[in-house]
């Protein structure tokens, strides 16, 4: 299905950096979930590029919902979302055609389109198209609030510098909510230092993102294929600069022993919960009702200012480049709310298929 | 699509561990494939329990494909592999019915399918359903194989213990071909005493195995959602155990800089290829005609015979419960057949979606 | 997805007339639903060849669940049903591999699968892939029986004999039940005189199957492309024969003013009615309470035994074919099982979808 | 997938009749299509009211392509077509939003939705959301162009008056093209009399169109169920007021008997053909080389300004309606446009899937 993803909610994107605008189409939604604008604003603005440590580039984001919501409720028909690009600066980018930007997908998108492609900026390619996707995963949000899911990711780690894990998750993702450099303790300061670092070096920085979903029922996902670790991989390996996901303990579970990885399971308040998460909330693919937690290993930006080698696809001969425009030295903070409404948009698909498209309709 | 994965090629899995019979389903094999059942044979007995490593269980895997080959050659039209289950010993599991396994699927089954799933020996969670898998994999390989495309999986780490990652990949992937513990350097005998060592503890032990695909053309895949990280993680999160993927680097991208990490291009003999893989052979989520590497962590085997703490379902109070039955102290070696598998489905997917499904009856 | 079909309730059918086996795979059924082993033979013997006026191939259908049911029940996984075949006579068809059958699927296939496609009986495209069709539709018949859902199809017209409509839907679906040769009216004797009368003619005939669909609520169905017409259509068209289908009046509204086929509104037992209903139910794609209603063209059996021309594709030449082999002069009457099975399928996808999966499993 | 379609190509619609704007993304187009912006407005303004005979209301149609169009040539990437609406008269519409009208979806849709859908003009159900559809579809059609395939839509019958079928496709579909009133011979002025006599008596008219499509080699379309018969009746049955669908000689095939209805294959210039056409260019599912063929039921436009029955949902009572507003007496007329452009969609989606997206880049 290329740019749509989802089986009962889901989503289709399109647009390219430098063309007329980028969007996207959220259908399933279920009827009546009432838009708060101001929330869609708050997510926007936590993508949008912040003075010092993001791109130069101004992007409004002037988000327009053209369908699907009535009176500010949702209707249950295909919501979409079109932002019109206005800052764009074509020029910088029309050199770049033949010498594709190591890291990018330059390169394999002219394989891909045979010269087709709209090479400007990254073309549909572009961390733009991200900015629709967060107005869709807003509302996605607001759906899931109506059953108490709620979703929050921070930056575990960036430029070696660690934040801490999720401890309280009620309480800690509630601490995220609308904060523009998302951790959980005080790191904010070492890790912009870390990214000014790099940018003053001219190079850029990655990092590791930890999300945490709280509020899934247990029994939610499907064998073999739709399992939870399934679908939101395969969403979240859509966003570009994701190179990694691991759910729960995961790459540190290959290192333990049964007896230390395994989740006991125990009654609290009358609940089944298990005592510890190494699983993080899924067992055979399926919710086990405790939270969803997942790290993303998101790479550097591949634009940077330095010289580097590559090749001249006109002229058949090894070239150099230095990419110019305006660049981003980590997108680790920006991706956050991204990821954040991508899980939206899965968590919403599969509760929809699980209890049927009016569940949110109901609430809680 | 739950027990289905994929879009020209498809395949569907069905059965439980003590059912009458478990199989698969696969659709979309290009018609022409010779079928080489020594080579199915040898997959299989890949993933087959070995004396002393693996559980005692004895599974014949005697598969039939009941269609889709004529005079062996595929037809086209859904081949349909089906293995009847022999060794079956339902006792052992009848009394954990309420006692769901930590790190198993049992809770979050029953919480999915009311009680009514068939818990016997894992049901339709077991691994045993990854034999037919396999029968499926090995005839995508004869496919992808007719176009010059092949994959090899070995056992990064087991027990602390490392072997080498992929060198000079065409002359590694044919030395893991058959081999029943998949390394490519000495590190068996130490990885084994690892094995040998957790199963004489009662306990268990995880891993990470490494995948490499080469002769993939640049341009496969699909942005947004379909790339080719989304694709082959969606299905082999599939496989219970898996808890983690990384492409190239991975998530140790997420500790360089951007000057480290870009994979400058260059040609060579004529050809673009990049000087380094740390992006594993796609960029964007296509491929870009370098090798594709990820990396996968799996988690301990959850059965393990020592105590463990649980819950009774039945009474609604904290218990212990110790597995009998047979298990295995590491799947991570019978995994890598597994693996070979499922990629080799996605592979064959996404390249007849690309080329056409009469690609692979062409040839090269 | 080619041989497989639905969202949250999906089918998946392989096999080949001469083959080892032909089956299905029907995944999403909600737990719970308890299997009536009885139901599934009536459904059955209603496809079987009866004598006089079907094929003399004798077919046990002795079919196999394999997976999915537990004690008798659902279990809410995949339920694959196969069917060994055993009363096959190659030798019949080996002649007609150059020379297709008229108005079969032989040429395009060849055209499809180059060749390599099974020719025997129709390979693939035999109607026997049909029975585990039934079989699968029959468990889906059960399922919507727990929530008031039923399913009748008749022979509405026959050699130019026509059966009456339906009029009380509810006692005429009942009549239908289990009938072998499923007529409203006295129609049966004319209609079986107007099948042997094209017998002795060595000629065969077509007819149109009515098919009531009653207790479906209002509010099913998905525009643009998931209407409830769209997917009935979609499902339908599958079998071999059909070659139309029309909702409510379908054609006949072609010819009705607005003012005559408009369905007014009205309540009824505190109910909202309509006063006809021409639109067999559905309003926008979605259902409106009423009882859907369509009709299938159904084409004369291809096979004749009389002399036909065709070309020889080894030789490249115009040649005449007479058909051997034991075959339908209509297949009228055995359709009408599997109209009901793939309606049954379709139903309960779309029920799924709009309630969730356990809305069975909860029942009325 | 509801408001999505397709596999390689998908269509996805949003809007709502009164909201700010409609549209369309049609992702999977090949790369390399130059578009021709006179051909879409052509297709446009067949689907555009005309003087006379359709409704008042005046729709620009000002549509923008806001991505995967540069310099002029489709990119390969999703290609959104947005129509902002700007003739709006929400009046008319609000006081019969309890007052559902008969034969539209204004019931069906509020049971689906609880109330919060947009009710204005038929909101998303409203023929309106087909003028994006033209324009995917005139793209698509340029796509086919390149390799050979072409598509005629004509009103076969209207009011009682009939067309006369194809004859010469390849002259036949020529002679549609860009027409207003497509019909083959000199039924227009009959037919358009029929149209204005309903019109005077506050009235409306249905009828059947028919179409071909050719250039579409033998060997597409997949069994069972994405045969050409499910992909087309599935897209086509997404178009309000189609009530039927035949494939070649439809339901007159059940009237014939296998003698008359079988299509004989020959040799003709040295390509195989059939004979007769009876089965409308598709054996099994699949294409055999002929032109495919098939007629729609199109049912009388559901608003009339007549006084009809109704039920008023406020008050649970029935009542009665007169539609007021401004409505087509026959959308026949503007509904070719929009079944060329649905036909050339699916084309697009089967040819892609047999032969890989790049076929229509490299073209013929």
């Amino acid at each position: 299905m290329k740019n749509t993803f989802g089986v009962s909610v889901s989503v289709t994107v399109f647009g390219e950096s430098h063309g007329e605008a980028i969007g996207a189409v959220i259908d399933g939604i279920a009827p009546g979930i009432s838009i708060d604008y101001g929330y869609i604003d708050s997510q926007l603005s936590r993508r949008r590029p912040s003075s010092g440590i993001d791109t130069a580039r101004q992007e409004k984001d002037e988000y327009k919902i053209v369908s699907g919501v009535f009176n500010g409720i949702t209707t249950g028909t295909p919501i979409a979302i079109i932002i019109p690009n206005t800052d764009t600066r074509s020029k910088d980018y029309s050199k770049i055609k033949d010498t594709p930007r190591p890291s990018h997908a330059d390169y394999s998108a002219r394989m891909k389109y045979h010269g087709y492609e709209d090479y400007r900026g990254g073309g549909h390619f572009s961390g733009r198209i991200t900015a629709p996707l967060v107005v869709a995963g807003a509302i996605c949000q607001m759906a899931l609030d109506k059953i108490g899911i709620k979703i929050g990711t921070h930056i575990l780690k960036c430029g070696g510098v660690y934040d801490r894990g999720f401890e309280n998750y009620g309480t800690d993702i509630s601490a995220l909510e609308g904060k523009s450099f998302p951790v959980l303790s005080d790191a904010e300061s070492r890790m912009t230092e870390e990214i000014l670092k790099a940018k003053s070096d001219r190079d850029s920085i990655g990092g590791v993102l930890q999300t945490a979903i709280i509020g899934v029922p247990a029994g939610v996902g499907e064998p073999w294929f739709d399992s939870v670790e399934s679908v939101l991989s395969h969403a979240l390996f859509g966003i570009g600069g994701v190179k990694g996901i691991e759910f729960g303990a995961g790459f540190a579970m290959a290192d333990m022993r049964g007896s230390e990885a395994n989740d006991s399971f125990t009654y609290k308040d009358g609940q089944v919960v298990t005592e510890t998460n190494n699983n993080g909330g899924i067992n055979g693919g399926i919710t086990n009702g405790m939270p969803i937690v997942f790290n993303l290993a998101i790479k550097p930006t591949p634009s940077i200012s330095r010289e580097q080698d590559t090749v001249d696809l006109a002229n058949g001969n090894s070239t150099s480049l230095i990419i110019e425009g305006r660049h981003d030295p980590a997108i680790i903070r920006r991706a956050c709310a991204v990821v954040d409404s991508i899980s939206a948009i899965c968590m919403c698909d599969m509760i929809a298929q699980r209890f049927g498209t009016d569940f949110f309709t109901r609430g809680k």
